[in-house]
């Protein structure tokens, strides 16, 4: 391993994704990462932090028109890809990523049905060739998801959406994981203890064979 | 004339584009318009006002990206043209505009130097075929402009860039003036009641041939 990788969680609501950050934290740390910086998206700048408000919070009863919220999406990820996580790969340090530019695909493509032309318009635009080196999707039923995030507390905005929202964004996730080899799909179905263990598992045999 | 219209005044800072929107109102008002909304961009939404601010204003010194900077401004722009202008339009209002997508044709395209074909593809994609039925831009030589706007007190964000920066955001605005019959070059370097005046007589012009 010649260089520092960027590592993402993605998954729906309650697949279990800090579990699978911890997961990942104490395999990197086993393996002799030294230098590990987390982030979450969106979000992880104070920028993209301010962002992340305007996209979860009520605004005096505005709606927020998809495209807004899609825009919204991309300007917090070119903050955090610009200003944090590729000055970090820069200098070493490796970047374990809550999230990234596959829940936008599997959010805004998948679940609120924006075109594929805008998707790779946006995605392009603002990334070009910049991606994970592994994503590790957690995958589940929604309803098994939406159960456990409900146990946690207050559902947020998209929390809210109609379940059918949820199964055309596990839909676009699991056809993006079937045509790019730098996503594994984890069974996220299983108890929680197993789905830890899995990720480990998985970015154990990963890292050998970097 | 059978519909409501939407009206943008452009130009750089200290242009004088509070004077020309007072102008155009009167002008509308004397030609039996009688509902009539004022917008300004970024902005107009309290979302839109939110994401103004975001541009505006520092951020404990994070670095505000060039392309961040221009998807906030596409976002704002969504929020606004989906929520009032067209439902103000729709309805028989008229919607006169302070700055819309010229201004980041010319800020962000001319200034910024952000490529042709990125400007293309988010204009296509937030906006599609919408645009304002006039555009009355208000051409002066920036240093002009911002020895005015230095006269109102201190300078914000932009208005800070160097001088190059405005030459540059300048020679795209001509250049989309010459390009498309909906906007008329107004010479804003005149004293501020002769611009005034101009604006009134172009309007009134318009008018008739609607």
């Amino acid at each position: 391993m010649n260089s520092a990788k960027f590592i993402v969680v993605e998954g729906l609501e309650g697949a279990g994704k800090s579990t699978a950050i911890n997961a990942i934290l104490e395999t990197l740390q086993q393996a002799g990462v030294a230098s590990i910086r987390n982030t979450r998206e969106p979000g992880g700048t104070v920028l993209a932090e301010k962002m992340r408000a305007l996209v979860k919070e009520e605004h005096e009863g505005e709606k927020l028109q998809d495209m807004t919220e899609l825009l919204l999406m991309y300007a917090a990820r070119v903050q955090l890809v610009e200003n944090v996580i590729k000055p970090a790969l820069a200098s070493g340090t490796w970047v374990v990523g809550d999230r990234h530019d596959m829940s936008s695909q599997a959010y805004q493509g998948g679940g609120r049905q924006i075109s594929a032309n805008t998707m790779k318009a946006l995605r392009d635009t603002t990334l070009g060739e910049f991606k994970p080196d592994l994503t590790l999707y957690l995958d589940l039923d929604p309803r098994v998801g939406l159960e456990r995030a409900r146990g946690r507390g207050e559902l947020d905005r998209i929390e809210k959406m109609d379940i059918s929202f949820f199964d055309r964004t596990r839909e676009r996730y699991l056809e993006l994981a079937e045509q790019d080899d730098s996503v594994v799909v984890i069974n996220a179905e299983q108890a929680i203890t197993q789905v830890a263990g899995d990720i480990s598992k998985a970015l154990a045999n990963w890292l050998e064979s970097q």
